[in-house]
């Protein structure tokens, strides 16, 4: 087999780098472990910077977004009881858009499918060659066959536990993590959301975030200790905190009913450097994870497959391989803003155990400049909403 | 002895606020517990606010001030060699006052004495009494008597290790502090200043700031472990330890001299709540301490003489006291907002013990953020040039 690029991942990302290389001409070719219908009913982001919008477009699958997506003006953050508003219009003109990745999953399928896209699924022992080389292959397992697929670059998008970051040396690698000391309990209800915009609540018994996918379909979460499991969470207990968490008059109006899907996810922060390897391109969780707060995870997959897709059509285009020389450059420094974004965010937010007074009292204190400065305010807007590429 | 408001403590908080009161007919009596030349003496912070410096022309004292002090547009902040400017002026329209301590206390000094103000020194025993009754008064010895005075009300400008504090039951104060594994060596030289703006350095090797009292004579800091010595460090070793930590341009410019003053302080962040009781009213680092990075000690201090003083002339003018029952409250709102500032500055510039990559990486990023966005920028500038009261 031969191809263009070959993309390892078939989740968001390597579908929409794929898109936008076939929309250009490029040949591309999807390996994916799972089935398709895995990777469709995995529950994960769902807020959109403008530019991931924008990028959407660009694929030319923009369509059912705008139509069934929900443009957010804000967001709120409470402290104790007390609810601020952050407006993102107000504060730097920018805007979110609500809509799940399942869905965005769902519409570059279909686009990917009337394209003719070869996407592979159930693709075991993936193993990368030749990197640094002029001829990189890739060989897997596929309908009990080992076969061999020869391209000019490889994307890894395969995520936190794939094959590609792997294939760079260790010696050549840097990893920074942070682990935090908790996990975020989170659910899934056909539900009507609490309230039009997201509220990320900082409680002394911990953080809440009340979410949203559609106007039937809330999404909740409340941060639990790493200790618990799921079975310690009942649909009533996990009502019963959250409501705790989020101020009265929430809580108040807020509609429960059972969870059609409940887990615990930990939080972590994770880079991996460098993001290229000879013609190897890693994107998104491959290279780095974000802990959700701030919902930049999905949002840096599209900002990198923004800037290889560019890197790649200047490439095959012009024969320029300038911007593909510095992708990782470019994709890691808006990766590192995001990242201190999202833990700045997560520290603000969140109860720490054997958390001192002074160190409780600095965040409650962030969050009243937050209420009195309109220069916080615009701040954290415009990292909330996507620093420009 | 009688007095309206009696003031324990005569550096610059008890000082001008003495010179506030008097001005508008109150009488004060403040005790000292060193002799004057040992006030004299003290190097202390040197960047004030303009608040700061509106204050002490209101108190009439700014006259020497505004002939000799260096009014300051911006600073810089330094992440290895890079030199990153915070325009004041550009950022937020106001600027910073470079003027020591010591000329403050010098000019309010002189100017008490015009005035006559009762402020005697050498005062040990300090006792406050029936703080929370209708008639407190304060014991004390003073030249080998022990003496008497009754006032209306106490402000408490004693500094950290000051009596007036610990006069607040130790039941109802609430306690905040916060311990900075570091501390600052500094030294005092007659050269003239390397830069014309302050420099807050990060470096691998740690912290250093590169201050300035005048043309003439120069403040430089650097970060040492908590267990260094001032035994451990010849003005040769600082020097050579300073350059390392400062851009080569700047390094490469600067005149080196013997130091006139040598000293290693501890940072510390630390705040005593409430900062009222009764007819007692603490004022500065009797009820708070800030690390020295942001330059909020000194200034926090006037903000607390602004807030007392403007209370108390309304209780005396017109018998209103509701400005003084909010005293407390109305200061504390700016102290934990400074709290905060110094806190992330201090958190930001300095090395950790142990530091992990991954917190080090936030470190730079956050001075990467600084250098790419005017927004944050501003924020900056804001804080560091003063709150509006």
């Amino acid at each position: 087999m031969r191809t263009d690029v070959a993309i390892i991942g078939g989740g968001p990302s390597g579908l929409l780098l794929s898109q936008l290389l076939m929309r250009e001409g490029i040949s591309t070719v999807v390996l994916e472990r799972r089935p398709r219908d895995h990777v469709l009913s995995r529950i994960r982001a769902g807020v959109l910077e403008w530019g991931t919008v924008d990028l959407l477009d660009r694929a030319g699958v923009g369509e059912r977004m705008h139509r069934e997506g929900l443009p957010h003006d804000g967001c709120y953050l409470t402290s104790g009881g007390r609810m601020i508003h952050i407006d993102f219009a107000e504060a730097c003109g920018r805007r979110v858009m609500v809509y799940g990745q399942t869905e965005i999953t769902r519409d570059l399928y279909a686009a990917q499918d009337a394209m003719g896209a070869t996407i592979l699924h159930g693709v075991e022992d993936v193993a990368l060659h030749d990197l640094t080389g002029e001829a990189p292959f890739i060989t897997f397992r596929h309908d009990g066959t080992t076969h061999r697929l020869d391209c000019r670059q490889i994307a890894g998008c395969d995520g936190f536990h794939g094959a590609s970051r792997q294939a760079i040396p260790v010696e050549v690698r840097r990893e920074f993590e942070k682990v935090y000391p908790f996990g975020w309990l989170g659910i899934l209800s056909e539900t009507p959301p609490a309230c039009h915009e997201l509220i990320y609540a900082n409680h002394d018994r911990g953080f809440a975030l009340a979410s949203m996918r559609n106007p039937q379909l809330s999404r909740y979460y409340i941060q639990v200790p790493l200790t618990d499991r799921i079975e310690d969470w009942s649909d009533e207990a996990f009502w019963t905190e959250l409501k705790r968490r989020l101020p009265a008059e929430v809580a108040g109006r807020m509609e429960t009913g059972p969870s059609i899907e409940k887990s615990i996810a930990p939080l972590r922060s994770f880079v991996s450097e460098p993001m290229q390897w000879g013609q190897l391109f890693l994107c998104g969780d491959a290279a780095h994870i974000v802990p959700p707060t701030g919902a930049k995870g999905l949002n840096l997959a599209a900002s990198d497959v923004f800037y290889l897709s560019r890197a790649l059509i200047a490439r095959y285009r012009s024969g320029d391989g300038s911007l593909l020389d510095r992708y990782g450059q470019d994709a890691l420094a808006r990766v590192w803003q995001a990242m201190r974004f999202s833990w700045s965010m997560t520290m603000m937010l969140h109860r720490f155990p054997d958390q001192a007074e002074f160190d409780r009292r600095m965040q409650l204190i962030e969050l009243e400049g937050l209420a009195r400065s309109p220069v916080a305010r615009r701040a954290l807007a415009e990292n909330y909403t996507g620093l420009p590429y």
